[in-house]
This record gives structure tokens, C-alpha cells and sequence, in this order.
């Protein structure tokens, strides 16, 4: 299936290599808490997994942001612990302190697992996909994600989230081969769901690897860099076409390795990257997106419009895609989200 | 005070920009929790504060590590929280959950500290480095130490450790000149802080920036690089031959404006830090500190050796000292420890 660019698309031009005046802007975890819509609808359902299972709820949601804001992206209404739950982990949110899984510690663990071609589970998301994709204009793409392996790998055996992820590293250490099958799973696995989001209409991946920062250089190769490629690599074997977005969060000077070898089309940028580095280090290389600091956006004020302005000014005559450098806070008052996008879209060239 | 440094100090003379074959090895947190002597003395007493405030007891946990192991320098036992505690903040260590502190959230609050000249609560600590520094043999120097303003403001402000230090980085956004008070009253009792130890007998000097990493790079400019500046200025005012170790944890490329900018003598390194873009990049600034993984320490064997002989191969060559990326953790097993140090010390030339 060949994918054509949607009419006039920024995102998809930007993706592509192209400098967009203004760039396109969307921002991780834009359907979500700050949202009163995003609430009432939340408090339809008993828990946080069943918005995620119920595709006429995350369809709404996934929606909602674009309908208030100026937004170059949909990003569907999931999360990164499907893919655990599609492999049959017991997944819980438990409100006000995160995911609760039953953690995965042992070769019998991961024996456990289903079989990722078993993934009914993952179909609501799809159709969720489908009802958005319907639903968006043509200039605006959906974009699909997934976790990326070492991220989800985490999740699944500390069973929660964590600080450092000793437990995963600690496994990863101590017996190698085991934790790489855990790791193989997952590979398979987030293709077969990035393949199936694909199908079902999302343009455009991000692959989110929210504990790349916690790996040692060596670590960092073999259980970040090696396994997203991997990634990358399944999904465009079926969807040569599709963009892919890479987010290693908080690797620091590692990006440069990241962008290199992974085989991503862009990376995003956390808030800790200097702006300069990013552009002589990274956007030299591929497209690049971020970094505003989400607790900026809560602070709002002349502050936003000065950082706003650095970030543009610097990146914004190459590749770019605006975005945050973390995922929007909950506590974010809905006029400094009007505001940043206000002030991207009509910043005089 | 002219401060001559000690018969055959490795660790001093690394400090000078000195290369030692072998580097000289100390390790954060090395006394501490996986150290059965010190659960001993810690079951002493009630409060792990009162651990700190006693200096007989916080003296013999200094020394306890250096019993076991040929480390190349001591560090004194107390926490980077004795100086809010100092300011008079009511500071609490909660077991197994960390420390507890009225939180300082306005110019009240700030009205509220102590003056910093004020601190008799800290002379346990000056009474502690006496003790140790005359129980200790020349060539193994004392470090004392402090938590930069910044990290010690994130407790202050939070009231306890957090994952993202939002309440202190929102409040630097929302209101920088007051939040500019409280650090300016920081880096006044950190450097009296300092001094004090020095005088009472410390020969080096470490600054921990853990939450540095936070910060994206203006505020990084402004929180940590010109407060840690300001700090080892007014330090080395008054003793000018101090060698000061900073250690700015999770700022990846920030590093170099660190190393660069701050004044200090030689810079810790996280684990994050690509061994070969330390040397490049820092280790042709300034002598370089880390940066060994302590969840490789706690899961030791094969792949301990093999990680610490890629740092010391890499490292070793120019002014270096080995140590840990972060503290050490209290499951390490001490075999381990003692393997991590004689391979440094028996390494092959």
C-alpha cells in the first residue's frame, strides 16, 4: 500500500525533510487531564483502561484537542502498557499512582506471555484509528505509537512504574539471554501493533522511549538502539512509507548515536537538550521535534513567548516539528496552550 | 591557610590534573547500607539525622569503608539536607521513604530561615571531620561536601524528594526573584557550610547537583552554572588551594558548560555519559570523575570487570578518578566491592 502525503499536510512535509513556516505543532499528551472535556468524558468509565478499550470514547477524546486548538496532529487516545496487556500481563491503572502490572521477573514469566499474534485485545485501538481517521480533516495526520521494547520492558517487570528501573537493568545484567527474549517479544509484538495501526489509518508513528536515560552507553546499544531498529526496520518491511518518530527521552549526548543508527525518519528532543546542540547535532541530521518545557506551558506568561521565540529562531529554518519536550501536565491552563499556538502560527517569518 | 596536599595522595594528585596509574578509586555513598558495620550503628540510634549529629557515631561510619576496602579517600558521613536543617527547616528522614521537610513556598517561608551565619546545627558535622581526619593516614584525604543551592532547594521547596522537582522549577518560572532569594541564600550557607568543613579539617570539596538534570539550559544557567560559580567563588575566597569536585548529574551535553563555566576542578560523571565523549569532551577541560554503573556493581562477575576496564582504558590515561555514577546501592554485595577495587588497583600498567 503506498501512502500519499495528505494535501498540504506540515507534519507529513516536515517528516519529509521540508521547512515549514510556520513548522506544524502538536504536543505530546494533547487529548488528556488539562482538558474538561477530557475529564467529563474520563468519568463516564470505571478505569483509565476501559477509555482506552471503548473506540467511540478514545475517538472523542483523541478529537478533542484538535477542536479547541490549531493543531497539525491527532495523536490516537492510548497507552504504551497496551502492548503488555495485549500480551496477556495483567495491566491496571490505579488512580493518582500509575500502571500496576504483574511483573514479569523470570524465564517462566515470559513464558506466560501470549503469543503477539494473539493480540485481540490491541483491535479496539485500531478501531479507534479507523473512527478518528474518518473523522480529521486531510491536512491533519493521525499518528500511531507504541513504546519502545526497553521502555514497556521496564514497565512489565517492575510491575510499575519506577525511579531507575533497576529491576529490568538489574535482569538485564545478571542473565542477558533471558531479558533478550523478553526484548524479542516485544520487538515482534509493537510491529505487529504499529503494522495494525498503520492498517487501520494512523499516517504517521512515534515510538516512545521514556527510559532510554536510565541505560548506560553499552546498555543503551544493545537494549534501546538495536531493538528500535529492529522495530523500524518490521514495520517499514510492510509500510516502506510511514514516518517514524523516535523519542528517546533523556540519553543526552546518546541522541547523536540514536538518530544515526536507529533508522528513525525524526527524533524528539526532551526539554534538557540545548537548543544549539540540537541543531548542529541532530537536526543536521534528520527532522527534529520538541523541546518546550511542559512546566512552562503551566507557567505561561512573557517566559512562554520568550522560550517559544529561542526554540523557533533556532530551529525553525531546518526540519522542525514543534512540540513539548515531555508530555503536557494536567495542571496546564487551557489559555497558555492557546497562547503557544497562537504565538507559533503567527510569529512573523 | 595554605593547604598542602598530603604525602603521596593519589586522590590530590589526580585532583592537580595528575595522571595515576592506577586511578585513584573512592565511591559515592561508600559508607553506607550494604555495609553490615554500618546497619549495626545506624540501629544505635532513632533518626538517621541523629546518625549525622553524632559525631562519634557519623566519624566511625566514615572510617568503616576504609577498613574494608583500599579506597584512595574518605567522605565525610552526613547529608546534602543538613543545610536547610542548618537554616532551621524542620527536616525528618522518614524509613524506607526519604526525607520529609516543611515545605518553603513563598517569601514567608523564605522570611522564616534562620540566617545563615546562625548554623550551630551544623557543628556536629565540623566535630565529625575532626574526629575522622585523626583517624586517618596521610594519603587518604577527607571530602566533604554539600548539595549545590539548586538540588537543595528542589527538597526545600518540594518538601521531599520528587521525580520532576515541578513545585521548584515552576515557582523559578513563575516568580524568579523570589526563588532567586532563596538560592542566593543557599549558596551564602553552602559556602559557610563549606568553609566550615574545610577548617575543620576536610581537604576536598564535592558539590551534588543531583537534580540538575531537570533544568533545560536557560534555567540550568541560571540555577546551577551561576549559583555553583558563586559558591566555589566564595569558597575559594577563603581557601584558595581547595580542590572542588561538582558533580551535576543527568545534564548530558550541559556538561561541558558546567566544566567549563562553574570553577570547579574536576567533574563527577552519571552513568548516562559516554565514556568517549567524557574524555573528548570534559576530560580535556578538567580532570573527570565516574562513572561506573552501581547496578553493575550490585550484579558484578564477568561483565564488572569487563565495563571497568573499558572506563579505566578509556579514562585512565589522563587525570582520573574512578568511582560510581550515582551512589552505591544498599543490595551491593560487598564481594563485589572488593573485586571492583582490586581489579583498579591491580590492573596491568
Amino acid at each position: 500500500m503506498l501512502r500519499v502525503p495528505q494535501a498540504q499536510s506540515p507534519l507529513l512535509e516536515a517528516l519529509a525533510g521540508q521547512t515549514n513556516v510556520p513548522p506544524p505543532i502538536w504536543l505530546m499528551r494533547q487529548a488528556g487531564r488539562y482538558l474538561p472535556e477530557y475529564r467529563e468524558v474520563r468519568s463516564k468509565v470505571s478505569s483509565f483502561l476501559d477509555l482506552c478499550r471503548t473506540p467511540e470514547l478514545a475517538a472523542e477524546i483523541t478529537l478533542q484537542p484538535l477542536r479547541r486548538f490549531d493543531l497539525d496532529a491527532a495523536i490516537v487516545f492510548s497507552d504504551i502498557l497496551m502492548v503488555p496487556y495485549g500480551l496477556g500481563q495483567r495491566v491496571e491503572f490505579v488512580e493518582g499512582e500509575g500502571p500496576r502490572l504483574d511483573p514479569v521477573r523470570d524465564a517462566a514469566g515470559i513464558a506466560r506471555l501470549n503469543s503477539p499474534s494473539a493480540d485481540n485485545a490491541l483491535v479496539p485501538v485500531y478501531e479507534t484509528i479507523a473512527l478518528v481517521k474518518a473523522a480529521l480533516p486531510d491536512r491533519v495526520p493521525l499518528i500511531g505509537f507504541c513504546g519502545a521494547p526497553w521502555t514497556v520492558a521496564t514497565y512489565m517487570v517492575e510491575g510499575q512504574g519506577s525511579k531507575d528501573q533497576a529491576e529490568a537493568r538489574l535482569w538485564a545484567y545478571r542473565d542477558r539471554a533471558t531479558f533478550q527474549r523478553l526484548i524479542d517479544i516485544l520487538v515482534e509484538a509493537s510491529a505487529d501493533y504499529l503494522v495494525g495501526q498503520l492498517k487501520a489509518g494512523a499516517d504517521v508513528l512515534q515510538i516512545f522511549d521514556s527510559w532510554a536515560g536510565s541505560l548506560p552507553e553499552e546498555e543503551f546499544a544493545r537494549w534501546c538502539i538495536v531493538p528500535t531498529k529492529r522495530l523500524v526496520e518490521r514495520v517499514k518491511a510492510e509500510m516502506p512509507d510511514v514516518p517514524v518518530i523516535g523519542f528517546p527521552r533523556g540519553v543526552g549526548v546518546l541522541a547523536e548515536c540514536y538518530a544515526k543508527e536507529t533508522g528513525v525518519d525524526a527524533i524528539g528532543c526532551d526539554t534538557s537538550m540545548p537548543i544549539g546542540w540540537i541543531r548542529d547535532g541532530l537536526q543536521s541530521l534528520l527532522p527534529v521535534q520538541g523541546n518546550l518545557d511542559p512546566l512552562l506551558l503551566v507557567a505561561g506568561g512573557r517566559g512562554l513567548d520568550e522560550r517559544t521565540e529561542v526554540i523557533l529562531a533556532a530551529l525553525g529554518s531546518g526540519a522542525f516539528i514543534f512540540n513539548l519536550g515531555h508530555g503536557i501536565r494536567p495542571e496546564t491552563p487551557i489559555e497558555n496552550v492557546e497562547r503557544l499556538v497562537s504565538f507559533v502560527k503567527n510569529r512573523p517569518a
